[in-house]
């Protein structure tokens, strides 16, 4: 077997059988493909496309190519949740701990901001005191004692998707649905919870612009779990507007606190957290979503779930006071307004500005490696559908640049477009899609 | 400008402005662009294609990447005939002295044999004595004394086109109709000449297998020269069987010697010649292919045609006694031969085998810089169509390895089929495209 005749296949349409496939993986990671050569062939992928089988042989292999956990110690009750990426997603914050108050076992590693997509361990270093790191028992005995805990990728986590996605950045063949679904199952396997709900984010904020791509990819990635032994529902959900009003790390992590205390009950970014909590119990427990959303619904009425996130917290260092009242937690010192110039409904929230608005004060990162800046970020007053009053404030901006005026006037006039006509904002839960 | 932009825009499907080309060729030459994003940007031509346009600036672009020669001082009576490869195929031996001879002028740069087609510099130089380099000066000068010269091609033509094919050739991009176009058609613009006759071979036995494909590579590199200011026709001739009975260096070059004295008046070879002829010496001089084509006769019943080869070969240094008596050319110690196992008539003789056991004698090269021997290779002794007895020879095997018996029983024994009905041979020249 030879790499240039997989690479030949694949070119000319042809399926590779499981075994070229870990062929390929092997060579990959013995370093014996010349990247030009590895580059045409996930071009030929961009174009030839990828089997289901195809696709879940090549996530195994490179889940297999580094560190797995091993979590057979908490039987069926680990789950894992994933998102595409979106604008204002701190969902993790929010279904971790109620997933955990309900008997779930979350050993979760999270990823960081990356482009104008949040990253969980981001928000959660926000917490002073918040450790991301944890070593192998630690984690074990975290999840073991109060059944969550959550740390930042380690570094021999699929060693094969790291080299893939690099050449995949630089080369034009990052947007391919089943080198996509690979990435990222490739993760969630070697991460090793039984079960995962993945929320996959569709709209212009999203990677995912369209609904058939959206659901192209979540298909693909429920069929991958299927075919490796993992239970996998997928939630697709908008995100057209961000989620929540925060966008930004101690921002997020402020409202995640104030849902999770019971101030926040009726509202987009509720309705997607009790929709994901639900699903993973439901996976996890092996039972109705209905029987798992009334457990949802008890733990946050409960405060169990608000008490699960303090002893998370608590366990991992993070500074509980801060919890406890959320206005100790870190605030840029400049602040800046934009109100509205006429009177109405808002119409839409265009999640994509309002993502690269936040990152330039700072809550995110340019390159790989920057710090963030934990109280920068902003606050939307109003959600989509709601009536705003001309000179009164649509968005609040913070940061420590003096140049934060400049940056928010440098938005597109129309990031924030009012209607005079009462609007119903689009639906929150796309699709779900189960094995 | 930027490169990923290009890629971006190819894999999109977009087409090219002229200012991009331009940029990438300028980068390749610069030597910006990494190798994994170049084969990257090749694999998406593969799939994407090129329009008309885009490869004809590309293939200018290429062009002007190097030397180019300049052959303006001998007006429009410059022509070259180019050959897409086959097995056996020692036209440019035999045309360019007829162009020649019909005052022509033949300022020729050949290739050498790769895979199983021959090269023209590899079977001149079995001709003891023949020079395949000359001075800038001593080749205008030749051209204009006798009217023709051909030599190698310089290490400095095209050097946009050498790093492409280089990368093309690792990475399963090489059988892209544009890109092969662009390939060819920058070497000949490169060159210099005003009118170009393209031999584009078809066949098992050629790059193009199938007619379709050879006429649309056939009608783009007409297409280029147009755009380009060159004159160009394109014939596509058959190669699904060796055209002539020699394959070998100085087997061939007695063929094209046998032919040009006359010996030879009636067969595939003799036809594909006299169009090849006709084609160059109308584009040449601007008349009707069929005046052409009796002042191609003529140059060959009255001599002038084989009076012209050996002028050309002198004025090189080769050694005339062996053109005089083709018996003195090299012929290598082994000779074996291969004998029909019934009567009846040649059904097929399959050029890619022919090619492969030529090039196994020793006529051909397996890597880049290898020896060719000069007397090795095959002769076939009857044409398809051509009745053969049982126990007749078929094939004559010529080669200095004692493993030349075991090399032709490697064959399959269907490489030269026989058929009990009488059957008509297929037409030599497919179709001529014209500008």
């Amino acid at each position: 077997m030879n790499f240039d005749d997989i690479l030949l296949k694949k070119r000319n349409g042809g399926t590779l059988t499981d075994s070229e496939i870990e062929f390929f993986i092997g060579e990959l990671l013995a370093e014996r493909i010349p990247d030009y050569k590895l580059s045409a062939f996930l071009m030929a992928i961009f174009f030839r496309g990828m089997t289901d089988r195809e696709t879940a042989v090549l996530t195994a292999e490179m889940a297999h190519s580094g560190d797995c956990n091993d979590l057979s110690v908490f039987g069926d009750l680990t789950v894992d949740k994933h998102s595409t990426g979106g604008v204002g997603d701190k969902t993790t914050l929010i279904v971790a701990p109620i997933a955990a108050a309900c008997g779930c076992k979350l050993a979760k590693m999270s990823g960081r901001a990356l482009g104008i997509t949040g990253g969980t361990v981001d928000k959660l270093e926000a917490i002073p005191g918040y450790r991301s790191t944890l070593s192998a028992d630690d984690f074990i005995a975290q999840v073991q004692r109060i059944g969550i805990a959550v740390v930042g990728q380690s570094g021999e986590l699929v060693p094969a998707d790291k080299k893939l996605y690099a050449l995949r950045d630089v080369t034009c063949t990052v947007d391919s649905i089943p080198l996509i679904a690979s990435s990222i199952m490739s993760k969630k396997l070697a991460a090793g919870s039984r079960n995962i709900v993945l929320d996959v984010k569709c709209g212009n904020g999203a990677f995912m612009k369209s609904l058939a791509s959206a659901k192209a990819l979540a298909a693909l990635m429920v069929e991958i779990g299927r075919q490796n032994g993992r239970r996998v529902t997928a939630v697709i959900t908008d995100m057209s507007a961000p989620l929540g009003r925060a966008v930004g790390n101690a921002l997020e992590v402020a409202e995640a606190v104030a849902l999770l205390k019971g101030e926040i009950n009726d509202s987009p970014l509720y309705e997607v957290c009790v929709v994901l909590a639900s699903e993973m119990i439901a996976l996890a427990g092996q039972m109705s979503v209905s029987a798992a959303r009334a457990q949802v619904l008890n733990a946050l009425q409960s405060g169990n779930a608000y008490k699960k996130f303090k002893e998370w917290i608590a366990a991992q260092g993070g500074d509980i006071a801060c919890i406890d009242d959320t206005s100790a937690l870190p605030l840029s010192p400049l602040a800046y307004e934009i109100c509205a110039d006429t009177d109405g409904y808002i119409a839409e929230i265009d999640a994509e500005n309002t993502g690269i608005l936040a990152k330039a004060t700072g809550a995110g990162r340019v390159n790989k490696g920057d710090a963030v800046d934990p109280g920068a970020g902003l606050v939307l007053t109003h959600h989509c559908g709601e009536y705003v009053q001309k000179g009164e404030p649509m968005l609040r901006v913070y940061g420590s640049t003096p140049a934060l005026p400049a940056l928010a006037m440098r938005m597109p006039r129309d990031m924030i477009k009012i209607t005079d006509k009462k609007i119903q904002p689009p639906p929150i839960i796309l699709e779900t899609i189960r094995q």
